[in-house]
């Protein structure tokens, strides 16, 4: 799986790693049951530091994506059915997107759009892997 | 409009004051025209830094929710038809959750009825107001 990590961006690094590895999950490339990189692995060859790595595997341990395991390190987890805590957080998160969303002046129907637009980019896998 | 800040939550301040300044302009509670507390007063009357309500009005004139003008301060500006750069930047505030959505085993349909819920929700007027 490539990882790219934009310095620049106003995303801090810890959560491009996050998010990549969760799209990479979505995608099917990062399977269940897989093993993460080591976080001094991860962090050489992304050139970051291994407490960012930490913290991204953290997070994913938080969110339930992964399992941190004393010899082997993070292994992804299979993606039960969502329980009301999980549903709450997703609610939590997709909520001031959409009230933003709808300030800076689209429709419900254009958010509805998006929404199947980016589930269907996030479920396909690219055509050139 | 009631703003209620929660030190305790993993949110930092300056976005929880951003996003519930966005969800009363949703709610028709903050209307397209209106000035904004001065950072000062708003400050004092959360009991927060001025710095922090600073970087949220900062963050509600990058997203072009309100304009700051010298006098009069943070003004709410309408929400224009969307344009290019916005749509990309609500894809890319939507793509995340909806990866980790599907990483924890939400199905589509899930996710667009907590979509549909969501918006009903956000512009619904409380009954009790």
């Amino acid at each position: 799986m490539f990882i790219m990590i934009e310095p620049t961006s106003s995303v801090p690094i810890y959560e491009q790693l996050t998010r990549q590895i969760i799209e990479g999950i979505v995608k099917g490339e990062i399977k269940v049951g897989d093993t993460l990189p080591s976080v001094r692995a991860m962090a050489a060859d992304l050139g970051v530091n291994m407490h960012t790595v930490n913290k991204s595997y953290k997070a994913l341990a938080e969110k339930g994506v992964v399992t941190i395991k004393a010899k082997s390190g993070a292994v992804v987890c299979a993606g039960d059915v969502l329980n009301e805590q999980q549903i709450l957080y997703l609610q939590q998160a997709l909520k001031p997107v959409l009230a933003e969303g709808i300030v800076l002046g689209a429709t419900e129907q254009q958010l509805e759009n998006m929404l199947q637009q980016l589930l269907r980019e996030l479920t396909t896998k690219e055509a050139m892997l």
